[in-house]
């Protein structure tokens, strides 16, 4: 069996680091380090909702996403500049926010929006799952701001989550892909759980071949040790652990 | 146990009916029927590729996705008209697109591109897994054309591929929703497999409460049997049933 | 005098056939076929208008036109890709509703907005007069869905309209230009009347050389010739003929 | 009979003058008034042509068409800001230039085009008709510096051309309307003639009601009154009257 | 010490001409001619502010820039074709802007806006200067359209604002400079001032070598002998020199 | 006098730290913080250069800017969501492009282009001077590169550059202000200098009153002093001191 390029076992994560309050303006501000990923997530409270929502009662929770011109190995146009978001980088933005709703009672929220923007600092594989694994951070620490403030009695929040990507790599299945794995594994997969071993989101391409059922189950299997690992790290960051 | 809306049983498909050379010009054109889901899937063939293969000597293959703006219950804006494609435009095409290169040596395709137009005409679920189940038929049309006219001596098809949605309706897992179950479901899943058993994609995700272990293992059941009666509609179609 | 492609007279149009209700969830829903041009047009009813008319008491019909990529004899780009519509769509889509707006009391719709979208399936010349006739079925049905549900008392359509295309070709006024005829045409007019014999629309381009008053004359002949039997055909359809 | 808004008779033109050399950079730049309507229409010279041109050995000629904001009685938004075009303006640029091309041998002129810009500096009534009368003029001028240059040894023109509006106000056909004019016209018609009397662009749309043939008929007759006109002016202020 | 390529002495502006109602409809229409470079400035008047300023009982003045496609030498891109204004037309009329917002009493010009269009006929340098010298007097003579219909009872002016541009060239400092001289200087310098010999706007940048402070300080001195004359043209040009 | 709100001297700068490699990928990467306003410049080598350079033998020095969207008190509009650069930014990245050319020899560099992205983290006050100043120390390093890698001999830089803001703030001159004084300060000044004392841009706008000829000269005379002292960081992070 291939060892992996940084030496970790097949169900290892790369070391995870999560800072709070990294900057000052926003309700939450998360940067969160998955080995060389590093990605900044802050949570904005706003005081409206889009227009579908107005009236309602309920509230927003919803994400944008960006990379850093220069966050990859080698410079990518700026979105802004070409003039608009490419269809990569809106599937990951639509992927974070309903994994954050998935935890989310938009009605105890009441008629506002949190606006959570994950921009990669720097890349190395597995960005948009530690965009929402932070993302969740900074999220508790919005809520827990209008919590503070009075303006909510209680956290709308009613779960936890955190997300991993798994893969087949050299023909065996491997936890938490970085850069280098990701450019050859054979499958990729993301999943998105929450804190009851609950699937949010599942999702599997196959990049060189087909994968099969056991392919598929060792998979999972591997993801929920890693999402346990990841909600953990959530916890002591929130002082909870 | 509740009745399916159309009294559909758990497993049950809806009626298909695939109408090839539907259109005139196209290489390949078929009219794909799912219940009153309905969409054209036209294969262009250009004897040029986009600007990462250019002598290269590999081709590729891509598919457009797009809804008449009255297809669905209300109008849509019509995306020309509003400037951009929207996100969830570009994940559909992206996907489509996937699916079918994961059954074609782009190799032996030579430097050309195959674009597959999926344009739906009217919806009522599950348009993004017809137009893969569709494009595959059209993609074996427009491939068959390049083999007539001599430009290539074989297919580079190498596999056959379709797909389905699934997912979790009044608690059971059921096959294939239409929109009225769509709507309704607390977990959505589009599985896209090939010939072999072999998954290419499965993208799942959670609308109302998190989905467990033991459901999606069903989901995936249901998903096997469904796309394995698909493909026989697709030979069936190619006059190879 | 040399024969026309198909054979036909100087004065014949081509095979109509028109097929209301073609798609579901549309109020007004026909596909019109003028040989092998195929265009689908839907009626959408919404009950709000445009800026301009807010608190007017009157309503608005109008019309956005689109082209399959593939209905085409060689691809061309999808315009929603591109991020905007070409400078010939908003041209026709702009005498669509000219068209149609000129048979309609808007008044007596009220402040509600009559959307025909006429989408091209396969085009081979005269796509722009076919969704003009296919358009008036698809505006009559939609308006007597408001009169059968009560909102209007009566019909506020004060004409019936149609539209043809004729043009010189090999030196000979003819009705009705295919593709194939089209491109070779000296002159190309696009004519639209309603049931007075009015003309509502006359648009006539040279191509190769100028045209002179005669021929103007002959071809204003042949579109009424044409016209005549499309509005009976427009009947027919509603049941009316 | 109603009397006109300026005193015209029916078949009157506004005062025409024609201003060639009106600014310093262009190969010809005219300022042509008709009336209170003033537009500069410039003629750029490039010695490239459009992709589809390219190694055809044939040049182009093409117009764009602008109003600056305040032309109008109320600002109109800059389009440069908008960002786009709107359907009007691409209208009005497609048919200046068809009607420019319609005398240019494409082939005499080599491959290379000419931009015609047509920039409405006032705006009552015909800009679009005005800009096709001052366009041909200052093509006659970039064309005649080709000559001079030496890059052309005779003018690849071999026609000229002039438009003109006409319509059915107060009920009665007159030439050449003003915006008061064009506002209240149940008809309006541009009509854009060569000097040997062929047509080569009608344009007639019915804003009140429809019109019949008789008076298509009378707006022809105007038309072809007006243009011998304009097309004098234009000789004359080639120094060729 | 090299000559000046117009003979001018290194002090000395170029002819300005002002001529007030240069187009009918706008509420100031000024064009300024400053030698070669023309520029049509207009002021419009809207009974509305932007967003920011409802009901804040403050009104905004705010400008457009735009250059016509062939006001250059080659022929430069419309803006609206491209669809986006460029950095520099950005600028510009940012600049133009706050220059003269800097001499408006915007509580007293009350909860509406004046827009000035600086549209450049013809360039030959130093485009923003004079567009900022043209919109002052535009701005003026909208004001007293308000004040003569009774709308304002005083003008809400309280200054009186001009720009010229100064600038190394040959290494000597000169005001004014011309396209050619522009396109030679080593520092290019856009100075703004008021009646009261403040600044308003100072922009140097250095092209070719860094400028030092002995060299700055002549060139504000050059700016301030310029602008004098530039305000005294602009009290004849109103009737109050 | 009014103490400052973080009680600096009127000529004191913020405190200044710059740490270089605060990314992996880019060839130059510098966290650059000015008391809390924090920005990220990477410099990115390409060996390829715009249109208007190729095959003329020079290179280019280009940069762009963004701010992340919750940088300030409250959120912004992501430009990428939006779908174009706003004036501020374009306005923003010319200025630190030419401040940075100012010191390149882009012949020495050869046909190869260096992007420095200077992506605002945290932002208060001064963000366009604190990138020039970062981006100097990013591209000195990925000149660097070069050199070590043997693409070049000799560094292309001839000089060194930095940027403070200047401004009256409470009736007296202050040097290097924070948010909370800009908003409030009568004259704000952004001043870039080389090692020389030689001025690259100055740009001075009268917020509330115009500035006087004496002001200025202070101004001057502070940015001076700072400039100096952030020459001496940048040697120092480099290094150099």
């Amino acid at each position: 069996m291939k060892a992996r390029p940084g030496g970790r076992a097949p169900d290892e994560l790369r070391p995870v680091r999560i800072t709070r309050r990294f900057t000052r303006h926003a309700e939450g501000s998360v940067l969160i380090e998955c080995g060389d990923t590093r990605v900044l997530c802050t949570a904005s409270v706003e005081e409206s909702v889009p227009g579908f929502l107005r009236n309602t009662g309920r509230g927003w929770v919803t994400a944008e996403y960006g990379m850093l011109p220069r966050a990859t190995h080698t410079r990518n146009r700026r979105e802004a500049a070409t003039g608009k978001q490419g269809g990569r980088t809106l599937e990951i933005q639509r992927l974070i926010g309903r994994a954050l709703r998935a935890v989310v009672d938009l009605k105890a929220l009441g008629e506002r929006s949190v606006t959570i923007d994950c921009d990669v600092l720097q890349a190395d594989g597995g960005t948009r799952t530690a965009s929402i694994t932070g993302a969740y951070v900074a999220l508790v620490d919005a809520v827990e701001v209008l919590v503070r403030r009075g303006v909510l009695r209680d956290s709308p929040l009613h779960g936890q989550v955190a997300a991993v990507s798994v893969g087949i790599w050299a023909g065996q299945p491997v936890l938490d892909l970085d850069y280098a794995e990701d450019a050859e594994a054979e499958t990729d997969m993301n999943v998105v759980m929450n804190n009851g071993g609950g699937f949010i989101e599942v999702q599997g391409t196959a990049e060189g071949h087909a994968f099969r059922r056991h392919e598929l189950d060792e998979l999972l299997n591997l993801a929920a040790i890693g999402i346990g690992q990841l909600q953990a790290r959530q916890l002591e960051a929130l002082g909870q652990g």
